[in-house]
């Protein structure tokens, strides 16, 4: 079985970005957004679905997506807090409509409600609802809801306790998942993600903050950005910095999202295989094919494939892994 | 011969960083720092150098280094346009008497006195004196001298081109190295700088502003962040985004700071071999022995002689790049 760990939905239907649309207006003067879900039928999103994720997943051979919002689409720093909420339940009810309609190939991840400078509680009020009433599995947490200033508490600050609490109690991992940059200084997924990946593992390492949460599971998506690159590096600073390498990212895992064969060979080498989750983020940031190679850039179960890796290793990429790091997965693999 | 591209001075004698302290206090309210360069003797300089960087390069077989002050030292956002000024006058100085001190050993390679919201004017006087005056070989660009705030203008904006124009002039390329992050989000050696990294690139990239500037060279330390090792990630973005990923970037060029195989063999893989050039930025933030190998992690030259590719290869990244990227090498060579 193919688990692959990290797919958003892209391809939503007009309703939903005209509904933002006319929430984002709404914040200069304009009418209020309509109450009620997005305006948006089945059809509408079987169509999106089918002729998109759907196809690529059996051209590809995935057996199931773990499927969550748009993430660049999350922006947190937008409006305050009841924007953000508004905008993210509706985005989280529309995953759950798509996982009904689809229920062997994708299950729901959850974005939340964050907004810079208010509690994590509301965050922590949709953690519960997504999953203890709607199912999800797993949840995306963007740990710079400024959208790339960089001012909030970073991960090891005692802000972020109620969510990894709430996360523990109800076994759900996270993945650490920035939005779009609000900063004209980076480019989104390019420079924001891999910037935001590589900082966030280095806040693991440095506070440690981990090993507090015994239980605490986190994704870094995009191969970990910089980490895997610079893995000799790391351990080399961890000696002279006196952080504990091991025990403080050993609950951290990195997904396949690295678009070339090179990049997943370094991958493989230096990150131990329980910690490595297939992912592909289809449909992503990189669509089309690499003309070198005739496959799609973000076809990674190929590099997955011609990487000499054991069978086995293998084996638990695709799938054992994903089911130990999200254990709600299991009911939906029946 | 073997040319190491990244050696910062470290090691500066305890003057050097009174000096500093004192033109700190002095911003708020205490005494005015000593006029004059910094009360260090030659025998201090000596005495840094010969127990440092000096042995580590006949330990290693290096035989020359291009030499800057300290990077994470530099502080741009520290006080104001005189601050930096009267900081990077001295620090610029005393490389200079660094390298007259060893000169088969270390060429002087500049900073800047960036000072953010500031004209880029002061920095082309300052490259100006140290090269035409001082016969300095490079310099250092802080493309985000907010220390990780990340507000000013991107490479792509005009603001630079004063300094891209006195650069291809003067013939002398220049290396984007961050300074130490004032946001208390990044650490400095690990996810500020190779943030920095990643990010600057992908300016170049998005913006392909170095297609007006025909004969600019820039280095990216530290391997290029994460560049290398989402190399297809940037090609098929490009693709899509319709940024010209060759064209764009073709001058830019890599050092080997990596710390270990897996990484050098990654970036030996997918970069062009005229744009690599040996670095290991000794005395850096790396310090000490992988117990694994028994080898310093930042011994970068040990990971390019395991590496599987053509003796001429490795001769270019040692030597023959460098003389390419830094024509004012060749006198200080001859």
């Amino acid at each position: 079985m193919i688990i692959d760990c990290h797919g958003h939905y892209t391809t939503t239907p007009p309703g939903v970005g005209a509904w933002r649309d006319a929430q984002v207006a709404a914040l200069t003067g304009g009418p209020a957004a309509a109450d009620g879900p997005f305006p948006v039928t089945d059809d509408e999103i079987r169509a999106s679905i089918e002729g998109g994720q759907l196809r690529v997943q059996r051209e590809r051979g995935i057996d199931v997506t773990l499927f969550s919002p748009r993430a660049s689409w999350m922006g947190h720093h937008v409006g305050d807090a009841t924007t953000s909420r508004d905008w993210t339940i509706r985005q989280n009810d529309l995953v759950k409509r798509v996982c009904d309609l689809y229920p062997a190939n994708f299950v729901p991840v959850a974005q939340l409600p964050q907004s810079p400078g208010t509690s994590i509680d509301a965050s922590v009020r949709e953690l519960r609802r997504t999953v203890e009433e709607l199912g999800f599995v797993a949840v995306n947490i963007n740990p710079d809801p400024t959208g790339g200033y960089w001012t909030g508490p970073d991960l090891g600050d005692r802000y972020w306790w109620p969510l990894w609490e709430a996360m523990q109690e109800l076994d759900v991992p996270g993945m650490l998942h920035v939005s779009q940059a609000e900063n004209p200084f980076f480019q989104t997924t390019g420079s924001y993600y891999l910037s935001a990946d590589t900082t966030f593992f280095v806040q693991a390492l440095s506070t440690g903050f981990m090993k507090e949460q015994e239980d605490l599971r986190l994704v870094i998506p995009h191969g970990g950005g910089a980490i895997p690159f610079h893995w000799g590096r790391f351990q080399g600073m961890s000696v002279r910095e006196g952080w504990d390498f091991e025990g403080a990212t050993e609950r951290i895992f990195f997904d396949t999202c690295v678009y070339h064969q090179p990049g997943i060979d370094l991958l493989l080498e230096v990150v131990p295989t329980e910690r490595v989750l297939f992912g592909s983020e289809m449909l992503g940031a990189v669509r089309g094919d690499n003309p070198g190679t005739g496959s799609g850039w973000d076809d990674t179960g190929k590099y997955l494939e011609a990487a000499d890796i054991p069978a086995d290793a293998r084996s638990r990429i695709y799938e054992a892994n994903a089911r130990a790091v999200y254990p709600r997965l299991a009911s939906y693999l029946a």
